[in-house]
């Protein structure tokens, strides 16, 4: 049997943008913001970039693999629940014909409408598991192949966001003196991302944009004061 | 009219659960892989700490505001996508009376049988909305509260995660003397979450502990590498 239509989605880029935006949120933010708390306690670049990148490999393995695991567990769960409402519906069918019933009757059907959808699921049972799994369940089946680009999509757009902040601790080597070019690169590129972001989902990329940015600068504040109290 | 009610799911602790499983796997292993990729590159274990403890203000917060922004988002979402269904129902209602029949017609429903439930919500235009909301969309209604729980138990967990693993580098002076009981901390703290983490998820804990250990272990490692590859 065919799958059944995919949610309709009004504003959506579909699964990849949304990878990006997970790997790109925290990549943007997390090893600038460590790098800023940093350059509080250390002067030397060279020691700072070293922190960043360490982080930046870090925290993109961690992200990426991390979001392979999610997609490989909603992929188990969705079979087991399958299996499960499988053997339900022979082992318990009164119970799974009153679930069905109480879906539609919260739609206003009547007794008398809802009784030929039933006895059409009993007819055809594995429309009915279908049914179940999406309108009392609400689950998609999920795309076998989505594990591995997620965790490539996440870990990279981690690494990309994390590489642009760090750039001016490569090329001057006091790190006191890198750190406003640092800030000047992570806002320009979390305003850019978050107006991205914004137009892509929301509709709304001033609000995205501003939202990003005022993360990214408060978690950076407090990693720097963080940072200063314990040096 | 009331909620419709919730999807429900076989195996689940709710929202919460999801919020703590986010943010304590990347707190577990993300400034633990740094502390010990530093641990190549410096041997003072007080700059270590500095470095970790300021991953952990940058990643909690930055995690944290992410989950608020995103439960935000999702609030706006549903309000602009329910105002779309209200005016798509009144300026086309013959394209959203034909979505309706071919969601019922994958199912194996008969035109007939197809026709009350049209004719139902043709009557009760709210009903309607809610269906295809869910339906059509599959969207639940998100809770008005969920932001600011979502932001501290996400931010919370990312720093208790943190914490632990850092811990032997406040009482061992010599960072390479600290990373290997840091090393064991990470794993026991990994092992043991991802254990709970499989018996409340996936039904599977073994699997799901060496799942999160080997990802924090591969992370630690590629830190390490590369750190010292630029130290």
């Amino acid at each position: 049997m065919s799958n059944p239509p995919h949610f309709e989605r009004h504003f959506s880029g579909g699964e990849t943008v949304r990878d990006v935006v997970i790997g790109m949120s925290d990549g943007l933010t997390v090893p600038f913001a460590l790098a800023a708390g940093l350059t509080g306690a250390i002067a030397a670049s060279r020691l700072v970039l070293t922190a960043g990148l360490a982080e930046i490999a870090a925290g993109s393995i961690a992200m990426g693999l991390g979001g392979y695991l999610a997609a490989r567990s909603d992929a188990d769960h969705y079979a087991a629940e399958q299996k499960r409402e499988e053997e339900e519906i022979v082992e318990k069918p009164h119970a799974e014909r009153a679930e069905v019933a109480a879906i539609f009757r919260h739609y206003g059907l009547t007794d008398a409408q809802i009784a030929p959808i039933l006895e059409n699921f009993e007819k055809n049972e594995e429309s009915w598991v279908d049914f179940m799994m999406r309108f009392e369940l609400g689950l998609e089946r999920p795309d076998p192949s989505r594990s591995r680009r997620a965790a490539l999509t996440i870990g990279g757009a981690y690494a990309v966001g994390g590489i642009v902040p760090l750039a001016p601790y490569f090329f001057i080597a006091d790190a006191r003196a890198a750190l406003p070019w640092s800030a000047l690169c992570a806002v320009a590129a979390l305003f850019a991302f978050g107006w991205a972001k914004g137009k892509a989902t929301s509709g709304r990329p001033l609000r995205s944009a501003l939202h990003t940015t005022l993360v990214g600068a408060i978690a950076a504040a407090a990693a720097y004061g963080l940072a200063r109290l314990v040096s």
